[in-house]
């Protein structure tokens, strides 16, 4: 649970801007401050059901819009090499190579 | 015009997968594969007038997803500082601050 919740915040973040104003509401208080579907029901004065359904529509959008543009996925492929990048220039002497293969990595996921 | 047909390769390139079929074949015939209007209403046996105006529906949607997700922009921004870092790394002796100041600003963009 934790798990999806960590990626549900991540995939809000990349794409929160193609939801509408009501989905980026619902989705913002329950995944970013943690309100209960109850509460977040009784702040719009709509039914539990109807704030459930919301959410679960808009997390299976911020999935279909990940498998169409992968922004997660390659930015957690960006942020191993820019780990790695530096990891090398934390060494005493970095091998050029190295930090070169790195740089044609990130190039070619750009 | 050439910067407009660039430009539109590129949003084609990162937006394609959130456009219905027809709209990529359309596009694609047109920019990719440099068809006119004429060709195209020809080969889908439509008015040259249902083509233009699918095009320019969807150039515009190409620009509001580009003006929401800015996945153009930070490829840009990205490949400038890719660019830096090639750069450094082809000297004699990189500085190690340079490369680690350019490094925190692919992380800080990513």
């Amino acid at each position: 649970m934790l798990e999806k919740t960590t990626r549900m915040n991540y995939l809000y973040d990349f794409y929160h801007s193609l939801l509408t104003p009501k989905q980026q509401n619902y989705m913002s208080l329950y995944y970013l401050d943690d309100y209960s579907l109850g509460e977040i029901a009784e702040e719009y004065d709509v039914s539990r059901q109807a704030v459930y359904d919301n959410i679960k529509r808009t997390e299976a959008m911020l999935e279909e819009y990940e498998a169409k543009l992968l922004l997660f996925q390659k930015f957690q492929e960006r942020s191993i090499l820019i780990r790695q990048l530096k990891e090398l220039l934390n060494e005493e002497n970095p091998s050029k190579q190295a930090l070169q293969d790195v740089v044609a990595e990130l190039e070619k996921l750009n």
